[in-house]
């Protein structure tokens, strides 16, 4: 039974709350959030207690894991705090805006060889999984492309977007994560944007659609596709092609429903439009990678590096974007 | 070059003429109608002749072969002088509507060994056939089970369908020529009927809906349903199920367009409304198949006895309605 | 909060006992089952209390309902004890195999209005259950045709099939219910059967193959075809067809992969094998639903009449299948 | 009736002067070919004259319209005679690898306002269209995104590459003047290439996969990604994404049967694995499109200057290629 404190119980910290509650193997021992009545509600729902200072987490020897789930500005301070008091973690992404500030991070830590694991949760997506599982196992021979079209159902408050690191650290994170995850370490980022959709994102300079072309050290090519609008729901669509095929993982809907009338025939459900609802099954097998990892002392399938690298695909993408210039990335 | 001469000149007589003049080992060499503006009309669209009465055709030594496209009640009297007459016969489905008529005619002709077809169209869809080649290939094991759905896009007139000879022997004879292409021989046969669509169609004695199960001499089970009134199209689908898999035949549509938004995803076209177009691959096969038997004195895929055949079950099938029985035949 | 205990501690017991241990509104104060070892085992994993007997359970007014999960021939006693003592009930389906035993325990308890569930989880599928909200939301006008399919993995052995009661009454007992849960009242029933798969399910005197079909009392035709064995999965689909429309609900796979290769393309996963996981969100449904009718003082969307009518179609169907004549229901 | 020449009867050759034979208002009234027997070959086939000379076409005021299809080299002078000649021309596709004699050719022939028209078959595919058509109409919106999906079968022989001009004015030119067909004029693109399938294909200085991104003058981002080989077939697909929905154009097969067993399920046939199966409608509906034309005075919807900006996008594609910098086209 690995024993967990929560740090941060927003919407996202929440959910992870009932996750680890529901775990067989889990335990949530202690909460904490910065506005204290958020933690009050969440230990109330779940029967657990209000930890009064991020302190008494990492000092209590009971607690052997620490989920952090607060704003992206505290991770790095947390992730460092929490290794060197020899807790596992696992931390939402991303794990700062600033390149530097994670490679100083790293620099303080890795040393420790800490159990830190970044929350890319579409890496725990049973399709997702399954078409890298079957990648590795063969079925397409050599993998030459991949196409991943990744479009929000709406776009954020401007004035969310407005501290969000612009789309490429913000939203697009996740693709160059699952890029990394099909194909490999990349090496050339090609990125065009554009301001399709919502003014006040091109008032505070972020773009609201991109195009994203990449090259994997495999020799694989790879598309990203994102809009930060999709009339029909969460679209989280992946291909993957090879010499000897291709396999495909497509969205995921409430229902098997499909209509048949004088307009149209076969169709199908909206997709699942909230990322919660759409990732259900992901992030509980997030929490059951870690909890894994935590009881077999091993390394997750997206540790720190993870959370290092997509944030440096981000940045190549968006010198690419500003210089209209391909960018190499060193290995 | 087989030399054809079309007996009847309507909608469907007009479709053959065309398909005859478009095969590249066939040749229209004459039509007729009684109704002369409908012989004049596709002779002189096709570059073809007028032929003055049916023997004209009959003693012509340069006529291979007759393609009878008249109206039900005359197919009898054609297929008999043109068996008679020593040439091939490609006949419209029903040969008759009174099976004591049929089964005569055969008494009278089959002596002769003619070479009768009976337009048995959906035989020769590229996706039944292949649902049936790949059968007797045997990926499906041992058959088990066949469900074959069979709706017309809207019900015919009433006056039309006082004199078809019903449901059964104007609709569903199609369905139980189908059958008996993918299970073979049928020994049993259960009908239920209702009338759910066209109040005049039960005025005059007949049903616009109905259910059956049959009984393969294999052992196999059969289900066929069909409805008058179908509101995204003309929907022809077959169910193949077997000890194991299954093979299922779709719906064919103009385009392969697959529609996503708020309101539903992956909506496709209706499916395609008219038998000719839903057809029109089948319709050139059939055509093809006939000239390949005259040249090379084979049997065709639906000769006389599976026209009688689908007309048996017709009427067990209405005797099973009638009675509320199960009704058997010999083998 | 609503109360439970569980008599019955197998397979699907055990399952049922942890739906409601992962429910927020119910809690499992006890489990009981003649068989010691077993009501032991789900205790222990679910931190739950073991009962001593049947009474202990009926005795405790902390108890609000019992979920009667033990063997068929239990049912009736079980429920008859449980509906005096005043406990709500949920019962596996079916409530017996003799229809005479059926009727009179509701003779018995019906005066007392109690709430008993029957345990027809398929009326909890989502997509199941959006089918159904969709028809009688007029989507579809006119409801015409419903086509069950209904199609186990593999035969259970033959000692099984033995005591089950016989295809209708162990397997199609569900579609039976799944026709009247669309299409309401039946009227008439026509059933064929056969032996396909096992000879031993025939030596015992039963069928592993079926095709039926019914007459609602609306007018709407429902056909159902079963199969004890199906290589692909547990395929379980239904096909609903109206004046307006048409609505299918599909099979359930654990990915949205689809695989393209040189011998095929759009592959889809084999469908869910195992009826608890294919069940899985339907079975938390039904707890859920229970516990709102018990909440509610509302009645069940499968009652107690829900389990007779179901055994009353299988039993006409037999008869169909012995006589061969199709067999009309009093309403 | 339309009086065609063919000039050029080669495989594509010969497709054409079938489909122009086939055509109702059209007549096939000679063919040519430097290579005499292949000319005779296509006139003994179809009931055609052998030209002697592309003059003897030219000057014969019997002949509307000639149809090239000769080798590429041949286009631009067979082009400018034939439009000097005051024929209609249908060309096939590429104008010529070299986009200076492209413009030449234009600046000598366009004061004339001939009727040329460029084979971009694609653009009558039925499906094709239909997303077109339906963007236009308003369906989607504003048009944000596009992706096309364009892989080949096989790769050419590297003889054939050599003087192919390359992959982008080769192959992917399809796909330039598709995306220029859906989302109009395109002002920004960029490339990246791979080496993944024939080594061969490198020693001649080519590329076998790419992946582009471009940005249409509307603002909609566009992205292709092309192979030289495929398993599966020709996977020929495009995406359209707007304000208010998608749009998506799918593979053609052979069947609509769908496979169920142990190993998958829904697995659909290989698509249509060549170019003139695939495209077979596309190329009948641009015959009888050019005929209208014709008929009509009309502009054709792939004129000359159709075929210039689709290779000015491969000379930028290959820009950027080489200098790993975003291209931008002048309007």
């Amino acid at each position: 039974m690995i024993s967990f404190a929560i740090l941060g119980c927003g919407r996202i910290g929440r959910m992870h709350a009932r996750n680890i509650k529901a775990h067989p193997r889990a335990e949530l021992v202690g909460v904490y959030d910065v506005v204290a009545k958020a933690a009050d509600e969440v230990a109330a729902e779940l029967g657990s207690r209000v930890l009064g200072s991020v302190d008494e987490a990492l000092n209590d020897p009971k607690i052997d894991a620490v989920f952090i789930a607060s704003s992206t500005d505290t991770h790095v301070d947390l992730i460092t705090r929490s290794a060197k008091a020899g807790k596992a973690v696992l931390c939402e992404k991303p794990i700062d805006l600033d390149i530097a500030r994670v490679e100083a991070c790293w620099t303080e830590i890795g040393k420790l060889d800490p159990l830190v694991m970044i929350g890319f949760n579409r890496r725990f997506d049973p399709s997702f999984k399954a078409l890298r599982d079957r990648i590795q196992g063969g079925e397409l021979g050599r993998l030459e492309q991949v196409v991943i079209t990744s479009r929000d159902p709406a776009p954020p408050p401007v004035q969310y977007v407005k501290g969000s690191g612009g789309l490429f650290r913000d939203m697009t994170i996740h693709d160059f994560d699952m890029a990394r995850y099909l194909a490999g370490d990349i090496v050339e980022v090609q990125a065009m944007g554009g301001n399709l959709i919502d003014p006040g994102i091109k008032e505070v300079g972020d773009i609201d659609a991109a195009m994203i072309v990449m090259r994997a050290a495999s020799g694989a090519l790879v598309h990203i596709n994102n809009s930060r609008r999709c009339s029909y729901g969460y679209d989280q669509r992946v291909e993957a092609f090879g010499e000897k095929g291709m396999l495909q993982a497509h969205n995921r809907r409430a229902t098997t429903v499909e209509a048949w009338g004088a307009e149209g025939t076969q169709a199908r459900d909206p997709v699942l439009n909230f990322f919660i609802e759409r990732y259900f099954e992901a992030y509980m097998a997030e929490i059951n990678h870690f909890v894994d990892c935590v009881e077999k002392h091993e390394k997750p399938l997206a540790g720190f590096p993870e959370g290092r690298e997509a944030l440096r695909l981000a940045d190549a993408a968006l010198e690419s974007l500003n210089t209209g210039r391909s960018v190499r990335l060193d290995g």
